[in-house]
């Protein structure tokens, strides 16, 4: 490989810089994205592989992105688990029979990745051929939900602001919601070992929705099974566990393991480094508004988060949360170039 | 005053029981307050002192809560500030000229209560009568927004995902965005001055929105002027300084002062309680979803925080947040009820 700084950082090896790529970083924040968009609907493009392939590499040939993520979505087991979903043109996901009853927690099904998800095992490959040809050649990310994430979907149907539903489960039927977390959990091992299978380098659990619960909350209900999950599948490959708006319980983030711990922009990253220990890489944690500019501003803040790292190796540089709608391209450029120019050795 | 636990709290003076209000007590998950509001819309209830008093009661008449608040909303010093705004049927609150630009800040007015806000006023000498009658005689909050969470809603327009125009204005025209705050600040302070003046007894500040920054554009884009407010209407009342989503910087929400500081659910309130000191009475911090039910998950909680608080004196119970629409109001029932008889001495 290539450029192998961002499995160095993985890892905590010293590398030569400080490695960067950013969470939806294939998107439509890019005008070969919206070029393709047009034509298909968000779906088809996960579920067509050529497609997969092409929008996954639209930002490495864009920019000196240390590692590539494969394009997909969380929502992609769904369909194996036996529960319908679409994206609307506004609303995102919505969900038209929301797992909210015994009945529909013992229907779920664990899924088959070869015959569930064909497509993204193949893009995958696809990518991996691509990615093998070009010159720097750099690893890839699969990637799955964190079962609590999962859940509250399946239960809430689509976005949610209280995750009425997902607490109306847990309080009310507790031994159900441990009853659907297993399933879930079930679910997203084989999902992610088939990536790895298929090719991918390292694997990121997003639990982008989890920050809803209180510490408590946090430690009986979802911890249990994204340890359980991030055990099941690290060791082939490093695992990143990566949440937002849990930064006031990183103590017990950690406890579910991984070998990244990734943080939004809520902590400060010398903290949250100290909280997790040293025994954890960590990714992070700019606030992706910052994008939006000034350069001035974007530098003087990439700036702070490297030299909170102190380039002390395993800092992987990457944002709090996904790339926003919107977000000008030549700023993106401008980050990548930055990281690198300042964290080289 | 019969009942003047809530105040004794404030002071952190021991009291014989824990006292417990309710953010957002009166409100549409109340039968009651249903019954008005369908004649009425949401702006004029506030804007006729009969109404609001009325709607203030409802909550005091059904529970038996230690402290009442003024109905009112964060927005209704807009008007005087030459801002126009509705509230939208779904949407929330709609600012149709969002302030972004160095003209619409240079024309933002200083308010004057009296002229502006006359009917708020009289709605709190209403209640203040009114309440001297009742036989537990309970004290008035009387609040407003802090400084950055009016000034994200005039600069977004109303609610928000990213604050994208706020910190854009924040990084991108500094100067311009401290103006921005100061004259909010001018605001406030005689928002809130006038509010004590016609009989409040202990002020809250909702920086319900602040949570989205970082804890360094906390310290230097907020917090001066959150601290500047309270300062400036400290002393004759006591002040809550109430934020959401700020669990990661506890430390520096304390520095903007106030005699209690507000915390949400996604902290331990013991923990919290240590991080910003014994100089400070604190209030919180159950998750609103609880209230849902079941009965016993809630007592359960309720036991949690209270033993975390451990008696010590300066511990006022409330939510993290505000009641949810739909809550059952029996629950509430029986969480005012269960916080005193669980804590009392």
């Amino acid at each position: 490989m290539a450029n192998d700084t961002f499995l160095k950082a993985c890892r905590r090896e010293p590398a030569d810089h400080t490695p960067i790529w950013l969470m939806r970083q294939a998107g439509r924040y890019m005008k070969e994205y919206m070029a393709i968009r047009k034509k298909h609907s968000f779906l088809e493009m996960c579920r067509t592989p050529e497609i997969a392939c092409e929008v996954t590499l639209q930002p490495i040939e864009k920019f000196e992105l240390d590692a590539a993520i494969i394009f997909a979505d969380i929502l992609l087991p769904l369909e194996g688990m036996g529960i319908e979903f679409e994206f609307t043109k506004n609303e995102g996901p919505v969900i038209h029979n929301p797992v909210r009853s015994r009945k529909a927690i013992d229907e779920v099904r664990i899924i088959e990745p070869a015959e569930d998800v064909p497509y993204l095992l193949e893009a995958i490959r696809l990518v991996k051929a691509e990615l093998s040809g070009l010159k720097g050649k750099i690893p890839l990310i699969g990637f799955s939900a964190a079962p609590f994430t999962l859940a509250s979907y399946i239960i809430e149907g689509g976005g949610s602001r209280n995750y009425l539903h997902t607490k109306g489960l847990m309080y009310g039927d507790t031994e159900y919601w441990h009853r659907l977390m297993s399933k879930i959990t079930d679910v997203l091992t084989v999902y992610l070992k088939a990536q790895v299978d298929a090719g991918a380098e390292t694997l990121q659990v997003f639990d982008s929705w989890v920050g809803c619960l209180g510490p408590d909350d946090y430690r009986n209900f979802a911890l249990p099974y994204t340890k359980r999950l991030i055990d099941s599948v690290k060791g082939p490959v490093p695992v990143i566990n990566f949440s937002t708006n849990t930064g006031t319980y990183l103590d017990l983030v950690k406890q579910a393991g991984g070998d990244v711990v990734g943080v939004d922009w809520k902590v400060r990253l010398d903290e949250a480094w100290e909280t997790i220990g040293a025994e954890f890489a960590i990714q992070g944690n700019l606030d992706p508004v910052t994008l939006f500019g000034p350069v001035e501003h974007l530098k003087k803040r990439v700036k702070e988060i490297l030299d909170m790292a102190a380039g002390r190796p395993g800092h992987i540089f990457n944002l709090g949360h996904g790339i926003i709608l919107g977000t000008p391209v030549d700023n993106v450029k401008a980050l990548v170039d930055f990281v690198h120019e300042y964290s080289i050795k």
